[in-house]
């Protein structure tokens, strides 16, 4: 994986969301998709933000994972100016504890949707551009076949534990 | 267009929801895209929403999406059996005014995503869907980037319109 | 107390929720009603949850205690399945502090309820199980009347020792 | 049908609940489950509310259903005082929506619970009332079962109709 | 100060309301008025909440102080069964942060009011107290007028102090 | 009842409240405490605002209770100027729905409590302020005990009808 | 009064608020402040609004007010562009009422501020736009003087004819 | 800078909130503004409140920030009293998190407008002073551009940092 010809690019509005957003790189490098990693703020560098999103196509990138908190406006911003799927991670960072980044990301008007993941929730933001990419891309089809496989097997194990130990003696695998 | 080898799902948890997701089949239809309407209710007839999930990619689906209101579990429930992409419409349906669909649809866990759009907001799920699709449609890309201008271009006349006769006079177009 | 013939069924969604839910274990081995603990994500092991709702009468069980946080989907995945009651447990693991996850579990559309409890309240779950098998169970009756007479006892002797120290100086019995 | 030897009791804090309430009762109807309705109020009636509680059990309920909005205390004042499992029903009465209700049913202290079910969703507490019920009841699971195909069968009516007019003609049946 | 002759009931649903709780007692305390404290449950000791609040007046309280958390019916509870006024502090104690109790605690239904304070504002409740007590006590609204001006001087002297130190320096008095 | 020598004061901060305070009024009336009623915005009209505070409790008056929405701030403005028991009530005049004036009004700082009742409860306010000058006033005590006392024949009587007419047939009196 | 050399720029996401905008033209109006009126979305004509907000200052605009509803972008991205104050209106239009417009609107990020007023209050938006050009003009500053002085002028009266009619016969002015 | 021929006023309600308004502070002396910073209660200190706000103009104030928690009523008073513009920072202080400060700071009634900023956001605050101030300091406007540029280009090299690191090795500059 490098960031050669990245087909993902993921997006945060400030470098404090990266502890969240790293979930997400960490996922797209798990499913070999090539991916760039940009702080782009939609209101302290509003220039790049647009250049970013009005080239992001012809650059061949074919969807942007956005993340911000607050007033969260960086995953709508990008939609306003390209067509290809922008997904927003809501990102919690203050007393509102994500409602209102929940809300700025969400809450789009008719005609710019932005495809919403849960608040913090940036493997998700990843796994639902891998599944986007899968609409042209038999091997990562297989391979979310196979993640969906994993993700069951996983908690199966855990079941399988907990019912062998018990629940006064089951503690979480690290 | 017709629902002979339908692309996209639009289901709903309700009859009662068809009001509001009208809007996702006349999107879908504007963009010629060929879909297929279900109501299958996750919570009164989960056998069909189980089948439904996992039969659609094989059956050539290749985006679902689902609006459903109050404990929304349609979306989620889809998503727990396919890997293509599903987008939720969280639909007020009752005295929480949504509040309770957005919750139930976006905070999914860790490996099971759904593209949630805002509630009430069927006509941006259908153009999510269309951007999915878009990946691997050179002409959807084009019909996008066509409805993209025209969403500015209403915007432009409604704004050259009441410059033209004043906010005192304007009245909006029916 | 042992898990054969189980009457209870105690799941969760995720080995993370056994914290919470170990009041509830904790309190039916008082109680000494026969349970059986699960854990079934209702988004990752769908298969698992809709056959374990299908299978839960003919296997014996009586009631299903099901916790689960965020979009939690796992106690209405089997309400659906189900006509055995189902008690849910909103479980708050996240940003959102459990409004989500109550939303999600107590919001359920018509004809599939299920009882919900409240925030993390694992041990209330599990009294309510009793007090559903005590309708067809003298002991049980008997059993839950002595708790009751209890808590009450409980309170009396903490009202007591306040009294008797007074508020400067009554501090909590571990 | 008769309201000769009760299992249920159907209480509201006021009268102007009884027009959410209606559907508990037309649901019990239905299943054939003998029931009693009353106004008390865990306010304004305290005694009366304090004296139904005690003596619930002995008179031959084995669920109490009630109903009640804003600072709903007519459920948790239920509870306290009987064993038997009562079903709350928050009521959406004022500018708060039901959410002062829902949180005022929902949030019980540990020991004392109360099965809740969603915001003016009388129809899903009797139901639950009816599950309970089937704990010791063949008939009952039986007519369970019944419903819950029905559920489905509605649905599937509902989803072939649509099939067949298309969304653009289809209406809900009255 | 004694217990002796209370002219106030400062109560609590919980010994671990006592943290909150205190501030209500050291305020009472300064004003030399008479109280007593109990721990008294709603919903695990109702007898006793009931007795205490309709022999109040003839044992010579004046005012009630309740405070507590989740489903909060202490305060409503007492108000049911007295004509003496009852002063109620929500209490934040889990992850509902209080909003729960708050609901609980202030929207009582029309003919029984319950005064409520802020989430944890013990102290005002005491206050509020004193206040109700003065309307027959001069010496109390003396003592009430003296605090008044003390809270003036109180804030006067940090101003003052952060005038002369500057907001650099300033550091709060223990 | 005259408007000589108010013992209560009911202030609004507009008159589009009145509509919720006369309510207070009523019930006052009805009590035959005397008192006044003034519109005085704390934002619009200050320096009346203060003054009736100041010198509220040398012109006789013993409670005052304020109504108002929004970023309600009568209640506290008042209270900060006054020792006599000021009684809040919260009016839901907007999109927020009275939460706003909830939290504005309830959440004051230690120090100087605002008595709050629900939203748009202005009945409670007078009641509440009934139970205050009832501390000093024997027959008012006794038409509290008789409110009372109504208040549960009221709920009786419907109940009773209900009971004799069946939940079917029963329709409020108006 | 003109759209000559406007010195306040009225921006708005869609013409259907300007239902709600209109009140800030009126009062500009009345102030006899000169304005333009544009309807601007940040998000389906990006362009135009960064390229308003880029050049805002060299046409002399001072203050700009934007009115938006659900995920209110339009005074934050406006913001991102200019230095010139900035006053968001959040507007209510779904089922959220405008909460989710008040977070998107008030919940800056650090160094990029939106001047927010309160939900719907476009009034206020206007007035706050005199006030900061009243920073460098006396009439203006003579003008608020008489409006505020109006303000309580006009709730004077309306006191004034409460106390004078009486609290049951006294209708609003239209 | 210092304290002469202060422009802006610094008001907070309580000294706990200097923590949060500090950065107001540091902002202010950054743009060689000169402000007082002062501690002063709408409900503690009501007089000085009003004096404040009543004199601030002719003591040369132009522009008031104003921070509090809870019911925070600081900036609406000082508002009421005075035709500078007021700024207010809702202060989340506890167990609301600040959303009862944000509702008490933002909506207010029509004439008198807070232009409020997100809870805590006391730089933001002091920045919109500045921009106020601009409106008639031309040097000020350079040092807003100038500002505004820093702010891109911190950005930009947080950027140009994570794509030289990578997003696995990147930390946030202290």
């Amino acid at each position: 994986v490098s960031n050669n010809h990245p087909l993902v690019g993921v997006l945060m509005g400030s470098d404090s969301d990266l502890e969240v957003m790293r979930e997400a790189c960490r996922t797209l490098e798990r499913f070999e998709v090539a991916f760039e990693v940009r702080i782009i703020s939609a209101h302290r560098w509003p220039d790049e933000c647009h250049r970013y999103a009005r080239t992001a196509r012809e650059r061949g990138l074919r969807v942007i994972i956005a993340g911000a908190g607050g007033a969260a406006h960086l995953a709508g911003c990008l939609a306003a100016s390209t067509t290809i799927p922008v997904i927003g991670v809501p990102i919690a960072n203050g007393p509102l504890h994500g409602v209102d980044a929940l809300h700025s990301t969400v809450q789009m008007p008719p005609g710019v949707p932005v495809a919403t993941v849960g608040v913090n929730a940036a493997r998700n933001a990843a796994l639902l551009a891998v599944q986007i990419l899968a609409v042209a891309d038999e091997g990562l089809r297989e391979a979310l076949s196979d993640y969906k496989q994993a993700l069951a097997e996983n908690v199966q194990e855990r079941d399988q534990r907990l019912r062998t130990v018990g629940w006064k003696d089951y503690s979480r695998p690290s």
